[in-house]
């Protein structure tokens, strides 16, 4: 699998890549990571890339010709590519996006910055327009970071022995339950005793409590799926 | 303003803040970053941070003595440190936080890894607990620097000629409409006539329009205020 990062500041984010699980997912060759600066297919002569916004309003968007040059090359150097255009205005990036995306071959992720990209550039590339939260940002880089990461957590063979994808918030509609481990007493702080007995099935139980307690709190009105509980206690 | 990323991989996310906007406002001294790795609070001889979960799962766990350590630590040089702990187990982090955030002297922020953080700690020392949006990753490291850039964004100074804070997504509670700049016309794509026409009232009459257009597209049930139309069109 392949990700491009298309942003005028591949310097902000490229070093995420060099430690840590995803580098040594990279070693692995489990996925690639490429970085393209549209400042570097700017026609301007003074490779600018932002003006000022019709109808006015602070701030500088960022202009047309570069993107549509960046974009339009990476399209020819590889049709399938899948475009994402991250934005807070756009459906919310989940769990599930997660999944659906790792099956992808290549991901380009386009970063804004300054209050934006001109209109039209979305209309005639993206595949799809991501948003990782109700917040405002200062560019795209870190949300296109978020969904990178999430995304290739679900590659087969990135996760080791330390992480897991089972029975993680989000994969049965309910936040995890707290988890402890040793020592079994710390500054006066017990492990949960069910925690610490061998019986598997009271453990599921108790933190299927624990995570409908967490979940109710946390995300007060989640519709849950009929089986969830079900699937939970398999 | 001070932020300290209490994380096992700042190398990961020590770039994030060399260039930019986020750079800049470092160097006018208007925020510090600092990086503190609890593996140095380790007692472990090998300096080990992780163990296996009580009850059973796959995956370790962030062990609690390292972290208890560092952070009695970070409250004894600064007992007003605000900590912040980072899981996908949390409130979701918005818009409103990243302003109210903005009044703190001094943010802490805990990345988990592995598969999270014994629950004693968090008990012991968060201030807060929270969530940047419903998907899973490797580590807590991109949550606190989105929070982090989502937050700076509201310290004034920070902010250049090519952002602003006017009329933003979620300033408004709604999305914010499409923008548009130079050239008038690119690849045959029209900016929309009203745009470019003075009349700054029915500019931002579409704007509103756009606006709601977008956000009951993209976030179908927001609920929004009855002054919202108001306050937009002032």
């Amino acid at each position: 699998m392949k990700f491009t990062f298309v942003t005028l500041f591949s310097n902000l984010i490229e070093g995420y890549f060099q430690d840590s699980i995803l580098s040594r997912a990279i070693e692995k060759q489990l996925f690639t990571v490429d970085f393209v600066n549209p400042r570097d297919f700017s026609q301007n002569r003074h490779n600018k890339v932002d003006d000022t916004a019709f109808g006015g309003g602070a701030g500088m968007l960022m202009t047309p010709q570069p993107l549509y040059d960046t974009l339009h090359s990476i399209k020819q150097e590889d049709e399938d590519a899948y475009i994402v255009f991250v934005t807070p205005v756009a459906k919310s990036f989940v769990q599930n996006d997660a999944k659906r995306l790792a099956d992808k071959k290549h991901i380009v992720f386009v970063s804004g910055r300054y209050e934006g990209i001109d209109e039209r550039v979305v209309e005639e590339y993206a595949d799809e327009v991501l948003s990782i939260g109700d917040y405002i940002l200062t560019g795209g880089e870190l949300p296109s970071l978020v969904m990178c990461d999430a995304i290739v957590r679900n590659i087969d063979g990135v996760l080791g022995n330390s992480e897991s994808l089972e029975v993680e918030s989000f994969e049965s509609e309910l936040l995890e339950a707290p988890s402890f481990t040793k020592p079994q007493i710390y500054k006066e702080k017990n492990v949960p005793s069910e925690f610490l007995k061998g019986n598997h099935s009271k453990i599921r139980t108790l933190k299927f409590a624990l995570s409908e307690c967490k979940t109710s709190f946390f995300r007060p009105g989640r519709h849950l799926k009929h089986n969830t509980r079900k699937s939970y206690e398999k």
